[in-house]
């Protein structure tokens, strides 16, 4: 049994579809990111960072979506989340979830989170000016470099597709022209098709 | 049989320490960040990021440092580098990692790379001030509620050590205080003693 603290709009979507397509049995408790629900002392306890999202397992607590991501994949070996027989291929997956977390969430964060890094005003605005140009360069990357086809991976879909959708979703609103990343835009509409997905987003958007 | 590109002082330390007390047979190859080296077309082809670590590997290449470690903790079981047969123990590992590049390498990286989220002189001299404070509330973390002791995940050293101690070498040049950190000072401490890094260490440090 899991249960899963999320935030609608963030990057717990993508193991909130991951624990949906490993077939688990998990609750989600949705955390108010405008009344600040996230660093309420309460929610400290479970994770000190005051980040979404974290699991909770019969085993403890986790943090990290790329840890939480292969957790559920090695949970579930029959959902086939991952290459878990192959070392290397699970590497893979693995360097693409870290790609996905250090850089280009990183990238999209300083729209919204100059907060993070700077004190001033004109920083801040400085940063989301540049966030089309440096979310832009890490999808032409991943459209060039990483997006196999049809899935991240290739054939077999895995947690990297659920982490990607997450991130892509945020493209318009990040102003990147989704027109110069056919492979991103088709594995976006892919994957919103699948019933995992269907489910989630109905449960994400409702009130 | 590894080849490992590194640069000195970045985090690629954290792999080749990971290397060496893997017993793994390895080369590596140094790249010169004064001249650019890493954004070569020789070494684009390589790791089109243009970052390091890259590891070139007898099933291809990896890059990022989570998934490199967890790698060759994969590839060298009898090494004992993380916790391979409890999926919630090594999904422990990789959240630390995880918490290690996307969160404490991001923040550092503002204090000398902040043309990677912005443009203005004025921005980058606001993110180089904050990063005492930004890297010193990360490491604060780690003291208070991460590093178990004697290693990060407690009486087991694993691969969450060498990555600890690679981005605690920062500290000083990121002005945060050890003193209020005793418990990562003295990690860093035990780390500097062990074999395996004080040969890693030399060769880096080598002309």
């Amino acid at each position: 049994m899991f249960k899963l603290y999320y935030a609608p709009g963030t990057c717990a979507l993508a193991s909130h579809i991951a624990l949906e397509e490993a077939g688990a049995s998990y609750t989600t408790e949705r955390l108010d990111f405008k009344s600040n629900q996230q660093t309420s002392p309460e929610y400290l306890k479970l994770n000190p960072k005051g980040r979404v999202p974290t699991l909770v397992t019969d085993h403890g607590i986790l943090t990290e979506t790329p840890a939480m991501l292969a957790f559920i994949a090695q949970s579930f070996p029959k959902a086939k989340l991952a290459p878990l027989e192959d070392a290397f291929a699970f590497a893979q997956v693995q360097a693409f979830n870290s790609y996905l977390c250090s850089t280009v969430h990183v990238a999209h964060a300083h729209k919204g989170r100059g907060y993070r890094w700077a004190t001033d005003e004109s920083s801040f605005a400085d940063m989301k000016r540049k966030v089309p140009q440096t979310v832009g360069a890490c999808f032409a990357l991943i459209e060039r470099d990483m997006l196999k086809g049809p899935w991240v991976m290739g054939e077999q879909y895995t947690v990297c597709d659920p982490y990607l959708f997450t991130l892509a979703l945020w493209l318009e609103g990040d102003s990147v022209d989704l027109a110069a990343l056919p492979k991103v835009a088709d594995h976006r509409k892919r994957m919103s098709e699948r019933p995992a997905v269907k489910k989630v987003l109905a449960e994400e958007k409702a009130a």
